[in-house]
């Protein structure tokens, strides 16, 4: 196990009826909150009445930001941070998925930024983030663990850069994750959402070799099979409340730290280069996940053989005894799970052309040399990608 | 699952070398800092020296309280209470494992509650604790997780009464955890901190009725299954780091809110008949808990012999089909495993006679009484009692 420092003070407020309590969290912070969330979806389900009055019960002034899109872009969020500027608002209340929840750190950060600074240079990490004004968030979608992280992922539209960035001053400081909110997600995005959860699991996972850490690979594997269990009940039977709260607790649990620590630095390469297909292709990055991830599987699997056949036989029972076979086996089984639960799993079903590759890869390298990922060259990653072909 | 709310600011600095970071966390909160330790192991080990080190060049005043004994008295956290406040101090730091902990935590309390406070009245929750000064620890012994909860253990002489108190101004604002530091423990304190671990995670455990929360069982699963493995490790090869370090963290996760979140309200029957056998004998805590555990399972299984079931066929492989059955055989084999590690599991073995067990309920009932524990009738406590005699 190596050194670590796990430091995160979010207070999580998890349940049914709970997002009554929100307004009292945000008076904790000011009286004038930026509320930021979606397309509307929130107002159908009537989430969006329980936050308003919460937050008006708390005495609240309220200023309304909606309309983020999935992928979030850096043109809106800058759109936010002008109206929050003006407006001088106190606090960020985000309600929403991860793109929501991100587009509010983005406008929490750029509040407190000089008047100068060019708020992208936070995301190529030019400028170091030195504050933000307080986010809260209500989780309407359960993936990113946002709620419970200190990152967030934004796209900027010129040049298609998927970025993040990381900072304490954007962990959320408090966090309402009622699963009855859960119900009335589609199918896909439910599968989207397990499919999230699972890589933010592996990437960390098949960073750590035995016997450094079994607890932490027993922590993964724990909240890997829960989810995917979970996860098929919930597409029989949206509103099974158990099936929910499961899924809702292990995606913050899957990305808040828990699984990592101890782990050293993760280089989350399938994260790097599904990044580039959510920005090229404006895809769900759940799809891009379950599309590249089988692919990065079968290309890293030569390096730590023992890990992949730990997945395989731990996850999916595989009894073979040879441990380059029971990896193999293992990385088909995950395959055949995302495609069972209604995720793309290759880049002609999520329709991206094959011949556009190089340009994938292109986009692909420049984030890795960004992040640090060495060994992914650009010739890496039309090696990988050429294994996400079908 | 149920409801939960789950707030744990706890700054945790873990690894080898870390504790020359604590006077940089402990200068946070202050320039004067009250140092809390026990019987001076720490200075035959070297973390004395570190320490001091550490807080020296951070710029800090030290004034120093030790001579913490195991179970520690509520007379002696007094003497730390009156040294604190006629020094001003501003912060206390704790060196040492649960006993030394506890101590900082009840004269953190202490300093801040009123001049006609009855201390122990926080203890008996006819006082609310309302402030307290910053505690931060150096851990070196890993059971009681005291590092990263808001709980104190203290025992009253006269009445023998031990008792705890649990608030949000006692959680440790920071607490360094280098494995190393267990290298010199003696092999019993591991062994006992062990059985402690344990059974924090098996009291959450058997509240949890399938299948509400499958995502709890498989956390507190894979954390058992990692402290055995690991403590059979440092038993025979007591520097093993991996392992050591497994069961540090390990041990704070297993009674840091983790396990527990969505349990509901944990009635810790075990904790409550142990705090008599401590209080009373004057016994290692993990060593009353090996001597009480097995016996409070073989009374609770009728009431859920699925669960307990599950336990046997997940920790020890335990293949019978009836749950009954797998049950009684896993009690068995944790008792057992208890013994294997050389922790009592018997009131004869920890030298407690027989006939003292009408005084011992006598006591816990008072416990139950006070912890809400209704169904814990003097009479039954006799009955789990007469269970644990051999």
């Amino acid at each position: 196990m190596q050194n670590f420092i796990f430091d995160n003070p979010t207070r999580i407020i998890f349940g049914k009826g709970t997002i009554a309590r929100i307004g009292n969290e945000v008076r904790r912070f000011g009286t004038k909150a930026l509320l930021v969330y979606g397309q509307g979806s929130i107002k159908k389900h009537g989430i969006y009445d329980q936050v308003i009055s919460s937050l008006k019960e708390a005495g609240l002034h309220i200023l309304e930001f909606p309309g983020v899109k999935s992928n979030p872009v850096l043109s809106y969020a800058l759109k936010g941070i002008e109206l929050a500027r003006n407006e001088g608002v106190d606090v960020v209340l985000a309600v929403g998925g991860g793109s929501v929840m991100d587009t509010a750190k983005t406008i929490a950060v750029g509040v407190k930024a000089d008047p100068g600074d060019e708020i992208w240079e936070f995301f190529t990490f030019r400028k170091k983030i030195r504050s933000a004004l307080p986010v809260l968030t209500v989780v309407t979608v359960s993936a990113s663990a946002s709620e419970m992280n200190p990152t967030a992922v934004i796209t900027k539209e010129e040049g298609a850069q998927k970025y993040t960035i990381s900072s304490p001053f954007i962990q959320p400081r408090a966090s309402v994750l009622d699963p009855t909110v859960l119900y009335s997600l589609t199918a896909d995005c439910s599968a989207f959402g397990a499919v999230d959860i699972v890589a933010h699991l592996l990437e960390g996972y098949f960073n750590n070799r035995e016997p450094a850490s079994p607890l932490q690979d027993r922590l993964v594997e724990g909240i890997m099979k829960t989810v995917m269990e979970s996860t098929e009940v919930i597409l029989k039977d949206p509103q099974n409340y158990n099936a929910r709260a499961n899924i809702m607790w292990s995606a913050t649990l899957a990305f808040n730290g828990l699984t990592t620590a101890g782990m050293g630095l993760i280089g989350y390469p399938a994260h790097m280069m599904e990044h580039s297909l959510s920005a090229l292709y404006d895809i769900a990055h759940g799809a891009g996940l379950s599309v590249i991830l089988p692919g990065w599987m079968g290309y890293a699997v030569k390096n730590n053989p023992a890990k992949f056949a730990r997945l395989g036989r731990k996850i999916f029972g595989i009894t073979e005894a040879d441990d380059m076979n029971a990896a193999v086996q293992g990385i088909y089984c995950l395959k055949h799970w995302f495609a069972s639960i209604g995720s793309p799993t290759s880049l002609k079903e999520a329709g991206i052309p094959d011949s556009d590759i190089d340009r994938i890869a292109e986009n692909s390298a420049a984030l890795a040399k960004l992040w640090g990922l060495k060994d992914y060259t650009r010739e890496v990653i039309v090696e990988v990608l050429r294994l996400c072909k079908a």
